[in-house]
């Protein structure tokens, strides 16, 4: 399966996407950087430049200032054609024709967007496990209520996010979730499986046994000639203890045996 | 100001668009409801229907059906064209520009979509806030940690999303957040300041005062005809403790002095 597109982004301006995002997470970025990435599309990864290139957090604070009309509420920030995009779901939802990841119809472009958004609902509920009194209190202040968060998470609504998930592929006779094609949601679902693989290892044990569809939507990006050359790459941080995909070994709990 | 369009949807089949959502309560289900309200555009609101005559939850279970192919995670659901769409901000991102709710050229509908998806992180942080822990779990099951996660959202992040809408409005010189009419995205963050007004409205006062931004922004929605018909119609649910926004006496605490 290859995801590579020749798309109007490999044109005369070889930086014609920037994105801004945190410099030392994936995060939500990642969604933004995996398709650029699956499509071997060129895009600058501003803030992970040095502050003396224009790069850095220097970087990050401009895009983010309230003095910029029409400014973002956050990271991940896209630039293209002097227009900053904010907000991951609306990212994608504008990258994602342009790079042959949005479907083939605007049914199917509209279908990425649906399902995007679960994924990212998906991701909330997953940094809430974390954070789940606010985002504005350290973990070590919030250890308590993580640890019966999760604990919840892993028996009840992790099964139902990944039963839906697999629904779709099976409806669409996999390994893609919408159409015949690698879709921008399709790199999104890697990506939490991945996630949920570093950060609920014993959870993750359980969806690997139980959903052979994910498993496969898994294995067919992860061959994407880019994404391949991706993972193996500097340019792909490794998961920590800042991101959205955080392990805490005490948060590592064993769902209940009537799941399996 | 008035928000009522000629519209596709006034067609020959007045109930072109039918939603699907809990029968009994706002939820996210109120921001379609508003767009269709604001237009003065017929739909059919078919789970507030009797069971008798294909309504209630019975039609809420067949559209949710997981053999539904393409089927929906969660409600609200729109049926428009024989096509179910779900996911709030994807179903006002396809009815906005059929509406005229979706800003006057692509950058703007673009924006739309931004802004709502920053009012409906808004509105998932708020309802984070009566369940913490887990919505696998009763509100009093989680009392004390509700209590420690509104603590911090009336004295930090409420004050940033505020801040950020009023900067919009500030810099489009309001009473719209986009362009120059009326948006969903307005009508959505009207939605938002109502229900911060019942379920915590020690802080509602405090925004009252600093923010006459957001208070003209409310004030023109309010007025909108078919708006200020709907409100004070039978098909406007009252607030209530099954929704999203959820008045809880002991959770409406007093922001910290130095905020105000």
């Amino acid at each position: 399966m290859s995801a590579r597109q020749t798309s109007e982004s490999n044109s005369t301006d070889p930086f014609e996407f920037e994105l801004f995002y945190w410099p030392f997470l994936q995060g939500r970025g990642e969604f933004i950087r995996l398709a650029f990435e699956a499509t071997g599309t060129r895009y600058r990864d501003v803030c992970r430049m040095p502050e003396s290139d224009g790069g850095g957090l220097a970087a990050l604070r401009a895009v983010l200032s309230p003095s910029l009309p029409a400014g973002p509420f956050a990271p991940p920030v896209l630039r293209h054609k002097q227009i900053n995009l904010f907000q991951t779901a609306a990212i994608l939802d504008y990258i994602g024709p342009l790079l042959g990841l949005g479907g083939n119809s605007p049914a199917e472009t509209r279908r990425c967007l649906q399902i995007q958004l679960c994924i990212l609902d998906t991701v909330a509920e997953i940094h809430n496990l974390h954070h789940p009194i606010s985002t504005a209190l350290y973990y070590e202040e919030q250890k308590v209520e993580a640890l019966r968060a999760t604990h919840s998470f892993v028996n009840t609504r992790i099964w139902k996010w990944m039963d839906y998930y697999a629904l779709i592929l099976e409806q669409n006779n996999g390994p893609f979730l919408v159409g015949d094609r690698t879709g921008y949601p399709d790199l999104s679902l890697f990506q939490l499986l991945a996630g949920l693989e570093y950060a609920l290892p014993r959870t993750y044990a359980i969806i690997a046994q139980k959903y052979p569809r994910l498993m496969a939507l898994r294995s067919a990006v992860g061959e994407i000639e880019g994404i391949q050359s991706y993972l193996s790459s500097e340019r792909r941080l490794p998961f920590n203890q800042d991101g959205l995909f955080r392990f805490y070994a005490e948060l590592d709990l064993e769902p209940e045996q009537s799941i399996a």
